[in-house]
Order: C-alpha cells, then structure tokens, then sequence
C-alpha cells in the first residue's frame, strides 16, 4: 500500500497569523478526516496534549473547544474529548443534504477501510512503516512503459477495445499465468484460471460464489483487516484461526469446523501477513486433511508470491486445485495502478466464479492484463522480482538490526516484506505518539478481527530503515 | 453486449464422415454447453426435430442416445428429453475432482448469467437481434486509439502506475463527468463522483452499500435480466415494479412501498431497457416525492444518456442527488472493454461507497479512466455520439418498418437503441428454432424477475436490419 504523511508538519508556528490553538484544532481535525483517529478514539488529556506539543493548557483547552464547535469531538464529563461517531470528512458540507435518507450503519469493522484510506489520503511522499508495498522507487516504471507500448502497437489491438472480452479473463494472460503457476508446482490449465480487477476481486468473487449470507468464514489470526472487513459486509460470521510460526493451528482449526460449519477458510500460505511466516509441508498435509474431513473450500492467497523462493510448500500444489483456490496479483511487484489479479480453481467451481464476476463488472480490462503477460513472458518480471527480492533480503537484515537495538524483538523468524515485531508498549497508543512525528504505523490491533491492545506492530522491511523511526520507538517504549 | 452466432451452420452436412446423428448431437451439445439450452428445457420431440433438421427420425434417436450417454440429457419416460440439470462445459473433464466439495446451488436465476454467457462464447461475427450494444464496426477504434496514446505519453504517467491510485478514481475524469452531468442539468462535485469497473460495479457498489442481505429492493419490470440475477446474489428480495410508456407504475410503487418497506428501488429513467420508454417529467416528480415519504433511495442506471437527448427528464436532476444515485458508463458508445463506469451521489454516502469498492477492488485502472477523460475533454465523445445517435435513428426507422410488415408491433413507441416487439408467438419457443438458423434473439421472458411465456421481444435496432430475420419471424408466427 502506497502511504506517506498525512498530517501537518509536527511543529505548531508560533507567531504565525493563525493562533496556536486553531494550528491544534486543525491538526485534530485533519487526523479526523484521514480516519487516523477514529470514532470513539479519546483524545489525549489536557495536560499530555500540551506537554506533547509544548503549547499551555489554555492553548489545548482552546483547540478542543473549536472541534466540539466543529462537530467533530463530544466531551463526556470525567471522562475526556472523544471523537464523534458521525463526524465526516468536511463536516457540514459533506453531510447528507437534508431530508436524505440515513445512510444505514456501516455492516463492515471501519477500522481496516479506515486505515486503508488513510494510507491512500496522500500519495507519493516518503515510505513509512505502515505500508503494505514495496515503495514506489523500488518499482520499475520504464518496465511498463514497455510492455504497455508493446501491446498497444499489436495488430487488432484498439479494435478489440469496441468488444466486452472475454469474461474469463485475456488468453494471453491465462496461458502465462499456467505457465507461472506450473514453475510453482501447481498444475492449472488456462481454462481453469480466471482474472480479476486485481487479487482483491478474487478474493471477493470466491466468497460471494461459495458463501451465502450467515455462513461461517474461517480466516488468519493476526491477519489483513481488509479481508476481514470485506468477509463482515458479506454479511457472514468471521472466525479467527491463530497463526502460528509454521501455519494456521489446526487443533483450533478442528474445533471451529465442529462446532460451525464453515464453507470455506482464506488463508496466505506463502509469506503470511503480517508474521511473514510460511506454512510447512506437514501442515499443509495435515490441514487438507482436515478440510476434506469437513468439506471446506480454501482461498489461498498467494499476494507475496513473487518475494518467496518457488519451492515455498502451497496448498494449491499439494491437493491440485481440487478444494483450493490460488489467488494472486501483480500489486505488490508489478503495478498497483494496473489492478491485475488471477485465481485459478477446479473447473465447475471456476465457471460459477466466472458467473459471479459477470454479475460484479462483466469482464476486466484485457489491455493491462495483456501487459502483465508480455511481462511474464519476455521474463522481464521474473528478472525484476529477482532483484526485487535480493534487494529486499539487503532491507531486511539492516530493519532488523536497527529493530534489535531498540529492544524490539520478532515473534517470527524475519522473511519476505513484513516483520511482525514486539515493541514491549502498547502499539495503538505508540501509533498516535508517532503520527504526531510524522511517522504511520501500522499497530497489531488493526490484524485482529475484534481489535484489543497489543505491544505488537507489523512494520515493512523495505520502508523502516530510518534509524531516527527505531531511536523513536526505543525512547517511547522506556518512557 | 457483442454478441454472434454461436452455434454450428444450419446444414448438417451429409455424406461427411461424421454421423449425421453425432452432427446432431454435436449441434445440441454445443447448444447446452453455450447455456442457450438450460438445464430443465426439453428437446424438441423426435418427430418434430426429424422435420426441423430434414432427417429421419431415427437420426433423432441416435442423436438423442449420443447425448444421454454424454450425460448432457436426460429421458423421462413419456415426456421426453431434458438437459441434465447439472451438465457442464465438457462434461466428465470439467467436473469438479472427486473428494472436491460440492459446488453450491446458484444463488441466483441461472437464465440472466447463461443468456449473457453465451454472449461472449463467440467473438467478432455478425450482429444478432439480441445484442445489448451497438455493433462493433459503428464504434471508432481510432478515437480510442488517439485518446491513450496522448494518456500514456503523458509526463509522469508511468511512475504514477507504481501507485495505487485514488479510491475515488482519476481526478481528471472524475472533472470531466461533473461538467458532463452539468449539461445534463445534474449538479454534481468531482468529489461527489466515484468511478467504476464499468456501469456494472457502479450497480453492484450502491447495493451492496445500501442493502443487507434480506432486504427488499424494487426494480423495474420488465428490466434487464442480469440486475436482477445481481441483487439475487447478494440476498436480496427483488420486487418489479411495471413499467409503462411514461415510468414505473406507482400505484404498484406505493403498495410495494408499504407492503415491503425496500430500501432503493433500481430503475433506467431514460431510454429504458428493453422498452426504450423514457420516465416523464410529472411522473418523476411524484416518484421522488413518493420517495421521499417512504424514505427509498433510487439508483437511476443512465447507461443509455449518450444516445438520448440531454433535456431528457432525470430524477437526479429533479432531486439534486439527494436521494437518487446517478449511474453510467462508457461501454454503450465507446470501449466496452475498457470496462470504465461512474456513480455520483449525496456526499455522505459517496464516502460509504468508496469503502464498498476499496473492499471489492481497492481502485479502478486510472490510465483507461484518464483516457475516457480526454475523450470527454476533447469533445470528440460528444461529436461520436452524435453520430451514433443519427445513424441509430436511420436504423430504427428502418427496422420499424421490416417489424411493421412482418406483421409485429411495438409496445412502447420505439427509441433509442431497443425495440420492444410483440411478434404474436412465444418467442422462448421462437428463439429455439431462429437459432437452428443463426439468429441470436432475446425473448422477453428474459427481462421478467420470474420468466413467463410471453409473445414479446428485444430487439436492438441496430443490428436486426437484416429484412431476412423479419421473413424469418413472420414465417413463424403463420406457423
């Protein structure tokens, strides 16, 4: 996920025409907005706010009366400033005109699209621990360029843009991806693989082909909140698995498929977010075996593919697509703009998937997905993730240091993009002291279905390399 | 939709070395494998096949054998041959794998998904009576063209693929379809615009927005098959509202209103799909009012605006996007497979639809967006689709007119690009033997939320020109 700063500079402007108080109001109000602060969130004590942003209590009493003025906080007696749960971008002005009907409450936990739209708020500045990518100037945009000339010049090519498509996806595309795919050691034949508008459709399509409405979910935990965000507005019942070092715990695992019924777990085998952990061969044995004993589908998403040695153990490759779904995309190496993403499945499944996405977008754009192909087969991406990766293990290796230093630890043994770190403090609380130094962060309560305090933090090794970010988490933690 | 003959030349080929009954049977497969024979529709009985295709009736039988052993038919004994409810594509090799759980029943009405499927089975041939879209060859593969290689060689453009992107979509489109809504006297921000992976994300976005699984929702009838098959999938209980040369019936509204309290009601104001009606302007006064009491949120799908005058009458004009949700897209007039759609609404709920498609997809491709935008900018859409709609009229007239002789008339006055016909025969039955002879037509039961036998038709005025198909049609109805 490409993020950056999203808050004013930390330094209120003393002397400047606007006083010090509406600067506080306004940096609160901003942090509103992104979403950084949440609905319900307190807002530091009167006494904490000024010694944080070294302004008098008068100052900080100041500002949190504008933004109770501005609609944006409630004060509760005794017990603090709070933002309010109906505060909305732009307040006023963005509100539902009047005698609009009530947009109904939100069915999904707003924390996980919360985040996400905080990390989209503003583009292009620098890396920050928060990120779900690689940053941009890892990418390599001449690569596209490429490939996207190459394909638009082709014969027949604009004149394919006045036809719909093909609903499974671009040929070109279908027989590379099987290629790729057989490099992994999963046998998919073209017809079995479908593309999507990125891996998120996937991931979306499969729930809404195999789940109705009710139905238990299995899931990752910790895990990525925006799946579990997205599985909620399904309207189903979301059960966390715990991750551990060497795949989901399938003694939990067993329980819940006793006790619930569940169609259907989503799972990342491969680089797990956030612990980066990989499952191993014999827990992948062990939870196929399980799932036939219980008639589960299995969603196995395969995002961090590219930055994993292609002998990792898949699920997909050990039970040949019978119950397993792959799901993956080219967001995290390739084109996050493009939003070209593939699942490959057992063949009556991958014709009611193919259903579903008629009904959801009818196809997607053959044009990039062209592209990601002419990628895949001049070897180009293959050649660039390579890079990508030995370039990564460099990263790695320094964040991990620096992390140590600071008294930090990993629960997991440190691999691929994210490191799932202890930083001995409670994270959401170091989160908002770290905003405030411009620093987005990414706390564990977000990759917990129901969010609860936690001292851990999942950080990306490619953009936490600022020693000054870890000297910072090393004073928080002491003080 | 771009759509063709998808099945084999009319002639079986005798002295060939295949079978005259494995051609038959070959004819049929294809025909249930295409989903233009769904499961649960009966064979033609032997004797009237026999006659139909000029063989004996032995032929029949044979070819009949060939199927059942295929698995694609069933024998029920005195009533005949019926395809197999679970037959699929290619049959044993396109089963699900044995041990692979079972896929679940459909969630929504098969017939919308297999009359759009076997839309895209064939690509590129003649136009057919029931294409959703102009014909290929009337749309301008060189205005495309132009429009991305101005958008690619754009400074900045390729780095900005690194990115994800704006959830709410390219700022540069999203300009362009304010101003474009202004002219359709909509008043609409950019930061009220949200753009889509077509029209039909757009759809799928607001109801799954909107709605819970359960709720009821109001459409119109007869409507266009695939919005219900999607509201259907989401569980959601659709509602028809008749619609009539001048809008929905509100009588039936306000009873459906009462009766089943529905949260939004999905209607095509102008140009309506199939009967080409458009909504008047005392009418749509009284449905927002109507609206307004029962507290109903409206998504106006303006899919077809480009060919329609822009005085036309719109809710969201009348209301001022408070409670209407205006919805189009580019595939009707430019590039279908660009796949680049929008919503504008009231500014809360714009903000809960751009948590809906960051779940769904995250962000739409900007570069197609982007490129759309300069069509707009340049006016050239504008002059396209001027062209379009002149040209579309000379067909129109003349279509009419081959309607006319054939003995057929139209129910609603016809405009825009569908014609809606009463041939006085049973078109499901009609569309049967029309594509023995390579004529894809859309019966009308097609646009019912619960199919009916009905005498009535869509046919696209542009691509039924062809005075052949009328003798066809008149033919039939004598016979």
């Amino acid at each position: 996920m490409q993020t950056v700063l999203p808050i004013s500079p930390a330094q209120l402007s003393r002397g400047a025409s606007t006083p010090l108080s509406a600067q506080l109001a306004q940096r609160y109000a901003e942090r509103i907005q992104q979403r950084l602060l949440l609905a319900g969130a307190r807002l530091p004590s009167v006494r904490e706010a000024a010694r944080r942003h070294g302004v008098s209590a008068s100052t900080v009493v100041g500002a949190y009366d504008l933004l109770q003025a501005q609609g944006l906080v409630q004060a509760l007696p005794q017990r603090g400033f709070f933002v309010r749960a109906q505060a909305l971008p732009g307040s006023a002005q963005r509100r539902a005109a009047p005698g609009a009907p009530p947009v109904p409450p939100m069915a999904a936990p707003v924390n996980a699209t919360a985040l996400i739209r905080s990390m989209f708020q503003v583009q292009g500045g620098k890396p920050a621990p928060a990120m779900g990518t690689l940053p941009e100037d890892w990418l390599d945009a001449a690569l596209l360029q490429r490939a996207l000339r190459a394909v638009v010049s082709r014969k027949g090519q604009a004149q394919a843009w006045l036809r719909y498509g093909d609903p499974a996806g671009d040929m070109t595309l279908r027989q590379a991806l099987s290629r790729r795919l057989a490099d992994l050691g999963v046998a998919a034949a073209p017809t079995q693989i479908v593309t999507t508008v990125g891996a998120t459709q996937a991931l979306d399509l499969v729930a809404r082909t195999l789940l109705k409405p009710g139905d238990a979910v299995l899931v990752d935990e910790p895990g990525w909140a925006v799946e579990f965000a997205r599985l909620a507005l399904l309207g189903l019942r979301v059960l966390p698995v715990p991750r551990g070092v060497d795949g989901p715990d399938l003694a939990v695992m067993e329980t819940l498929l006793k006790a619930h019924r569940p169609r259907l777990f989503v799972t990342v085998s491969v680089l797990h977010n956030p612990t980066g952990s990989c499952i191993t061969p014999a827990v992948a044995h062990r939870l196929l075996r399980l799932a036939e004993e219980h008639d589960v589908w299995i969603a196995e998403d395969d995002t961090y593919a590219w930055l994993a040695p292609t002998h990792s153990t898949r699920l997909a490759q050990l039970d040949g697509l019978q119950r397993t779904i792959s799901i993956s995309g080219f967001s995290k190496v390739l084109a996050p703009q493009w939003r070209v993403g593939f699942l490959a499945a057992a063949p009556a499944l991958v014709e009611r998937i193919i259903n579903t996405k008629l009904l959801g977008t009818l196809t997607s754009p053959a044009l990039l997905e062209q592209a990601v192909a002419h990628c895949l087969d001049q070897g180009s991406l293959r050649r660039h993730a390579e890079r990508l990766t030995e370039r990564l293990a460099v990263a790695r290796t320094r964040t991990v240091g620096l992390a140590q230093q600071a008294g930090c630890h990993f629960v997991t043994p440190p691999a691929g993009l994210f490191g799932w770190v202890d930083v001995g403090s409670d994270t959401e609380r170091l989160a908002q002291l770290l905003l405030d130094e411009g620093w987005l962060t990414a706390p564990g309560a977000l990759f917990h279905a129901a969010a609860r305090p936690t001292t851990l933090m999942r950080v990306n090794f490619a953009s936490t390399q600022d020693p000054r970010f870890w000297k910072r988490v090393a004073q928080a933690r002491r003080g």
